[in-house]
């Protein structure tokens, strides 16, 4: 490939991503969704090493996504299950992952409730001078790059099958729903902001805070200048759809309700739930995405969700596995 | 093999199954047997498939013997854990289902406490044209063909090392416990009905009510009117298994003392356990089946369980990997 | 190799371990600690044998580290979750480990909290004259043979890279904390003894009392006389610690507070925690051990337990893996 070599240990954010970085993601993911369309979907790209999942905060999908990567990597693969653990018996996080890398891990997979844990653990591995990757797959409500890249993925290949960043340059993408709690918001303002696209971000104003969404530019304006102005901040959803290319959704967390930031979930899909009839002021091949799993009838009509005219969610899943290879593969390679 | 290409794609109920379906089962069964006391017991057959087990009602016996299988099968396997999934998020079965099938799932096996989930889950991949195969491990108190095929298999290879339906033409079999209740009874009636073997259903008739028995007898006339006319009803024990070749004990589940359905377990097994001094009426060869987990000193004495001579408990646990095999193998050899 | 090959189907106890078994062991695992530092860190020594992880008692640590060991040597893991299990069920143990003999299991680990579990599975294997081999994995307070075993190996590689029994035989190893509880402390002492090194016993009167140090020490006795005056006690730290080569120190379980054995934590830290100004008394170039989790700041300072000059804790956890794949290749090696 034209691109510089990987030289990323740890996937943690996507605030410091290069266009480059994105587009060699891209076009390994692009080669291996070719693998996975084969008879034979593994490659001995990670033979003999060991993928760990820690996952402190459980997860059905995101963890098989990882699981299923690693193994067509031909990685063998270890789950921790935190009910299970040496956490209920005091043992400190790090001290957890210390003794998965002194069993010889070579990439751990992390979830954790709290923001920043991955990167704490990306920190003490490096300070041990150990060659473990860390992967982020999702902090608290902080960043959660394997979904924004896969979304990213799954857009580009829609346009080109040769998927490559620039190919969003004009294009315009809405974020709608709880940005401000949602770590997939907030990684996918990195890498779609990095596109040139025009990000809006649609929410009510207790989702989506002016102070927030204030900071949130001024930080892609300390990095990047240029895309901040293609930040723009809606309260209500049509101006951020209208014309729109893309309109990603977000799931709505149910104890949104109790914490007094929603008034029901019914005003809420009335107010920014998608449905067939809200696209029409989308340009007409508008597609809708979500990370999944679906409040159906909350944020996204149940019809417009089974309807694969319109509907990338599952395209989103496939993508995962594709992508997931793809950085598991560059942070391993290096190794082998 | 003689047998016609195998076609079904699902493996639901066995209320459909024909002679020359059951005789491919049990014939390749009989070959991964033989592949199993092989020093290398693993077959490149799936090598490349994912085989997901979605078991929304945990189970350890059946789960590992599917894992089993698919691993000699050379299968990735991913395990659905229920307990730390998005269904406590509110994601429906289906959404979950078709997750897996994103990620590029080959055969899902499914439990569920509902009867018709496997079913519902089957139609819905069909009808998004999918090429997964949907494998029924125990769906409510509906059926659980798995278990009833490696019944057949245990019996078949007792009586010839080249299983085949007819062998048990002649056989007289009893099905003793709580077949109201019971999944592994009815598929165990679809299976042994449709081999021409005598069937005498026994328990006391809160567990065997008079008007199921009907249902069950009407619903076989309607498939194969020769049949039914070997399907007898029995609210004790003695003649049921009065000369029968074999004795199939269904697990009785304690929550049916609550119910009210049973005066005591201590009366229950003085009137259905099985033990030594009652299987005297049997021929002698008498074999006897029980799906486990046992509850010891109920539907069957201590010292019958663990006696080699009459107990065929552990030959159907061991069944057990290689029928999966089977079932595994052909719902997947298509598609590689 | 020069010693004896080996001939023990079952690992439940060191109790009759004999030395050339000690250093058969640590030879293997030289040998796989050597295939760990390798490019490709696999071998198909176990290929097509299936290990199941019997963890009565759940654990994350012990069952990822012989997860790891067993995918290494490339043979098929089952793990068997009791929280989901047929336990709940009602079925006995030994059915459950007779299930699992039934689908094919070559080797069972074994964890379970009561003392015994495994040894009595390890006799009804043997009663059923099957050739599986059970591995005790930490019973209760019995023993758990596979940490004494890498304790002894990353000792012993710390002395000379070809690790024999003979190196330890002048050395002094303090044992530090709740023997009277402790499976691991159990197992060392047979094998640190067996070792001829000089072994020191330090803690509280309440877990070390001289009742169950007689118990011990008449054991030693009766198995090798000549070991027996190589064991001491002590119910204070520094007389344990003096001069000494190597200091374990165990960990204390937090309900040994509420059964009234000890007075606070941070009064037990006092009297028995390890600390750089405590370390003073010993040999200049002493080892800590903890088999871990670490409760930080009770038996030992965070301070100690990160410094790699004195703390072998990483790398117990790394012998680990290569201790396991040893003992799991030494029982499964008369299979393949």
């Amino acid at each position: 490939m034209a691109n510089p070599p990987w030289t990323r240990r740890h996937i943690i954010s996507l605030s410091d991503f290069q266009p480059d970085e994105y587009d060699t993601v891209l076009q390994t993911a692009a080669s291996f969704q070719e693998v996975l369309s084969r008879r034979t979907k593994k490659v001995p790209a990670l033979q003999g090493q060991v993928v760990a999942n820690l996952f402190f905060e459980p997860s059905t999908r995101t963890r098989s996504s990882f699981e299923l990567a690693a193994k067509r990597l031909s990685a063998d693969t270890l789950n921790f299950a935190p009910g299970s653990s040496s956490l209920t018996k005091g043992e400190t996080i790090l001290d957890t992952a210390k003794t998965y890398l002194a069993m010889g891990t070579d990439i751990m997979v992390v979830r954790h409730r709290e923001a920043g844990v991955p990167l704490t653990i990306a920190q003490e591995m490096d300070r041990l001078q150990s060659r473990v990757g860390v992967f982020n797959a999702g902090d608290g409500q902080h960043e959660h790059p394997s979904q924004a890249l896969l979304d990213l993925f799954t857009i580009c290949t829609l346009i080109d099958e040769k998927p490559s960043l620039s190919l969003l340059a004009d294009k315009k993408i809405a974020i709608v729903g709880d940005i401000l709690h949602s770590r997939v918001a907030r990684s996918n303002i990195w890498s779609l902001t990095a596109s040139g696209a025009e990000v809006h971000l649609a929410g009510p104003p207790t989702l989506l805070p002016k102070l927030f969404a204030e900071f949130v530019t001024s930080s892609i304006s300390a990095a990047q200048p240029q895309l901040a102005r293609r930040l723009f901040l809606h309260w209500s959803l049509e101006p951020a759809i209208e014309n729109a290319d893309f309109v990603m959704t977000l799931r709505l967390q149910r104890e949104r309700m109790t914490q007094h930031l929603l008034p029901s979930l019914r005003e809420y899909h009335q107010q920014f739930g998608l449905t067939h009839d809200r696209l029409r002021s989308c340009r007409p091949a508008v597609k809708v995405l979500h990370p999944g799993p679906v409040n159906r009838g909350v944020e996204i009509s149940s019809e417009l969700m089974d309807d694969p005219t319109f509907s990338l969610i599952s395209q989103q899943v496939t993508s995962g596995v594709a992508v997931r290879m793809a950085l598991l593969y560059l942070m391993g390679s290096g190794k082998i």
